[in-house]
């Protein structure tokens, strides 16, 4: 049923995503064997193409679709394959959409070099296509892309992290592209700074919505339907919302405990035994709140716009990203 | 001996490169600490400095040197940061100019995502400064690098190459960066196309004849002078120029025999006698010839500039890459 709303939004937009879809194809080409080999395979798996989505409604909300557009959708989900690509060497991640991943198949020297190659290759149908304006857009978001994470990191490993570092990471991870597509959607068709501004912060809000939704999906639903084990975040000691919040509300004996087996490296009996201390002391129910909240702050966002089926169809995507299962 | 050389060259443009470093250290400034702990880390290690080298040579001998010159200087050894923190991923390696690599002190992980945030920095300096000519010129360098690499890799699995393949991934490969180097310096100070046109093929040339250089020392030296051991391309079947030669030049029975012992991973026993096979069928000669020729072509777009001490410069920094000995 939530699967049938994203078609229902898409469908709205569909010939402007089908003609995406040819220029993103052509973009792709090269004259390396090696490279044509791997981006057939990338176009293969068909992801969500969530972020061209929110780059054309963006564009439709703003005023009208044009050349510009298609290039910025391009250019960002270039960017997003290519973070994916590099994602899965610093994971160590054997699958991607079902599909074994670049590192797995080609080993991790292709799928480094790969990913700097799709972002270069955005990089340069913004400066051909002159879109100067989206450049700047983009290499900040790349900038806090790699912060995000690697400011992750040095949290994870000393288990240090509070309310406002979780949310400066996930807005710079998550929300930083999400944030540039809609910016970048209404800069392709609009002169009117205060659309640029008002769907660049819908974006940011949809953005945090969308990696508290993530990690609330590390704790609930069964791995069968998300595609990965449920508590991955706990075993890698990433301390997400649902966790912190339980850590803050529970007994100070009992989150001693509970730190403790994370820092040991939590078997799988723990990574149980964690689980349910956060449904118990409210995790989930505060991060699905907190969702809920930064989903409606987006909204609002929204609202300078006139009603139209691109303002439907952006709304219905907050609710889709906040209620996913997957 | 050709050690002074550089520093003599350097001692030229001492002001210009003193300049540069300050603004350099400062571009490299993060609210992330891990961020700023390996950026300090990696400003430790003093490289050769060489493309911001060229970049300012380039840029006086076809101008003034001016704020537009530091920026692009700051873009390009950003970028080739990058690339050797991505190169260490990639080639595994855990050392880099005697220090611990990146991924050998904090992991492959960070080592990919700091390579991001470090060419995302780069390109960032570009946007802000405006300098959107930089960009177009500097994305096309990576996508080539990229490119490059990755054209050697599938090369290298199949031991497939002729001579044009091995001077198309050089180029891509190597002669790209140097290229943009001294075509951004140009672009920096001056508004003639001419010098731009010359000083890209100068950097062109160069970069060809600094990687004939490169392989050429894989196979001549001691290993504690080039700090790295002889050989090292043999064992990861990369077939460079000295082999190629020599490999074409000696009778096929022979030839196989070499290819063979490439195939199956060649013991150190199977190096030393791959390195005199080459020796024998005059690789190396054939090679130094023809990074001499290389060289010359460099200099010899360095004609339509008058006589100065820049120009010079550029000169006897041609002539410190052919004959360097690491």
């Amino acid at each position: 049923m939530i699967k049938s709303q994203l078609n229902d939004i898409s469908y709205l937009i569909k010939n402007d995503l089908e003609a995406f879809n040819d220029l993103f194809r052509k973009s792709l080409k090269s004259q390396v064997f090696l490279v044509d080999l791997i981006t057939k395979y990338l176009l293969k798996q068909k992801g969500k193409k969530i972020r061209p989505l929110l780059v054309i409604l963006s564009a439709k909300l703003s005023g009208e679709v044009n050349e510009r557009t298609y290039r910025g959708a391009i250019l960002v989900e270039l960017l997003h394959s290519a973070t994916l690509v590099h994602d899965d060497v610093v994971d160590n991640a054997d699958k991607r959409r079902g599909f074994p991943s670049i590192n797995a198949i080609w080993k991790n020297k292709v799928a480094v070099l790969m990913g700097d190659y799709l972002l270069a290759r955005g990089l340069m149908i913004a400066v051909d296509g002159k879109d100067f304006d989206f450049l700047g857009i983009v290499t900040d978001a790349v900038k806090r892309m790699s912060e995000g994470e690697l400011l992750q990191i040095n949290k994870t490993r000393k288990l240090d992290i509070d309310e406002s570092t979780y949310f400066k990471i996930i807005s710079d991870k998550t929300a930083s592209l999400l944030s540039t597509c809609c910016e970048i959607g209404a800069v392709s068709s609009s002169q009117n700074p205060e659309y640029h501004k008002a769907l660049k912060k819908f974006g940011e809000y949809l953005g945090i919505a969308f990696q508290i939704r993530d990690d609330i999906l590390d704790y609930i639903g069964t791995s069968s339907v998300i595609g990965k084990p449920l508590g991955g975040d706990i075993k890698e000691k990433k301390i997400t919302l649902p966790l912190l919040f339980s850590l803050k509300n529970a007994g100070q004996d009992e989150s001693q405990k509970v730190l403790k087996m994370i820092k040991n490296g939590s078997k799988d009996g723990d990574v149980k035994k964690i689980i349910d201390f956060v449904k118990r002391n409210k995790g989930i129910d505060y991060s699905v709140e907190t969702s809920i909240k930064y989903s409606a702050l987006a909204k609002e966002q929204l609202s300078i716009f006139p009603e139209s089926e691109s303002r439907a169809a952006l709304m219905a995507l907050v609710d889709f990203i906040t209620e996913r299962r997957n």
